[in-house]
């Protein structure tokens, strides 16, 4: 999916919703357990219920993966099942050396070897160029480099100040340091990094971020890039400062929710449940892009 | 598996190594294509025949799940094979925020949920902490966490200089900046933080280093640990200078070696050239154990 199509659909249903269909066997409504196939069942009900809210669905691998090889059937019987004007995230946060992130590339893009093919997969930056490139090889698939992301965690190493090698953004004011190198943050260095190696129209950046001194900041480094926002919903952040802050000109956001929607109710009318909640956040949205689009 | 037992399978086999089952349907030999599990039968083969010799094996996940829900299954079969004194390692790369890196944990460790066992998993460190310690919730298995890898893109984030949050290393000559802070390298900082996180026993780390001068530095950051180190072999490193600067009283190496054993031959006697290979590592780290440790 280009850009301007991700942009379109956008626009058509005045929504920059990701459903993320982190779905756990033991969480969904325990009259789907009867089911052949509960995980797959339960995501097609979700998505037949938001499909005209969402511009995005985003599988979070791991849940999939969890229960082994059936797991990976009901992630495949999913992806097919997604309307094709959506937007498919494959969360992943895969990344190896060369080959390697080749054959994680071949998973997520590659129908043929693995049975599935994702729009975009999310990539962790930590071995750099080359574990990157490999995704990019695949014509008109998205990578999605976590930069900045919501956890506790994400402090310990994203937030550390370092000495960029070169300064590639000279409109930024960079306190300098004795040794004349700027300094900034390890999640800034990335997105700086990271524009060598793919242009907006192939990368988005994973963006924990909810207050606006942040959201400010990013969008000085990267004015034209999709965002995935997480933390939004369950989580607590919100979407009005994301879309104050973080919206541009083509939308240039998906904001995701996972929890708040899918398991808005644990009964046999979760589903219905489901898209009034995914209907809410899409009229929150359909204000915020007539005051900030 | 304890730090001391895996000490003592060393000890029994004069032995570090670790033998990369980095299969590729693409790579075995063509007589294997008939079986029903070709990928199976080429690890079982090259399982049997190296096994006198390694006292770990890492299946490279990427592999397999290129494959889809097949790839799962032929690692499900071959993680059942390895015998159970070897130690095993998910070579998967895996971290996400908490619930999430709980269910990656699952996927590697709980075998009544994904229907594999290991004992190790490697994960990547960018979202710090509680990335990581969901899989220190599984009582006995370990993290190899990313620190130094051998890729050149190693060298976008990993050796950048980061300002230390807090030098909790003294004996570090460390320069100092104009605010204070000690400076080192990213890589140097990941595994002065994450010791905070695990101790010896749960912990190690993926050193991507063959040159003496960074093996010096992260022994004096990291005297106790055990190091995966990945790219002796086809990828050229030395062994000598790995084995020399690295090794600590307990070993604390495992030295990984893929296409160089289980590629050496693509015909019908691949399992035998294998052994041969391995056989001959296996010897050089005989010489070396009697030398260092």
């Amino acid at each position: 999916m280009t850009k301007q199509q991700l942009f379109e659909q956008i626009t058509q249903k005045n929504s920059y919703l990701c459903v993320g269909l982190d779905t756990d066997i033991k969480k969904i409504p325990s009259h789907l357990l009867k089911e052949k196939d509960p995980i797959f069942e339960f995501n097609r009900q979700i998505i037949d219920a938001t499909a005209k809210f969402a511009v995005a669905y985003k599988p979070n691998i791991a849940f999939y993966e969890a229960l082994g090889a059936k797991g990976w059937e009901s992630l495949q019987r999913t992806i097919e099942y997604i309307p094709k004007e959506c937007f498919t995230i494959a969360d992943a946060k895969r990344g190896d050396i060369g080959n390697t992130s080749g054959l994680y590339a071949r998973t997520f893009f590659d129908k043929s070897s693995s049975g599935l093919e994702f729009d975009s997969v999310t990539v962790a930056p930590y071995m750099g160029s080359d574990s990157v490139m490999p995704f990019l090889e695949f014509e008109g698939k998205w990578v999605i480099l976590l930069a900045l992301t919501s956890n506790a965690g994400g402090d310990d190493f994203q937030n550390l100040q370092v000495h960029s090698p070169q300064s590639s953004v000279h409109s930024l004011q960079q306190p300098i340091t004795n040794n004349q190198y700027p300094v900034k943050s390890l999640y800034e260095q990335v997105i700086l990094t990271s524009q060598k190696w793919a242009d907006t129209e192939r990368m988005m950046y994973v963006i924990g971020a909810t207050k606006a001194d942040k959201l400010l900041k990013i969008r000085e480094l990267a004015p034209e890039h999709f965002l995935l926002v997480p933390g939004v919903g369950a989580q607590g952040g919100s979407l009005e400062e994301v879309s104050k802050y973080g919206m541009n000109k083509q939308c240039g956001l998906l904001v995701n929710s996972s929890r708040a929607i899918i398991y808005a109710s644990s009964g046999e009318d979760f589903a219905q449940v489901a898209a009034k909640e995914a209907k809410k956040v899409q009229q929150e949205m359909e204000k915020y892009m007539e005051i900030y689009l």
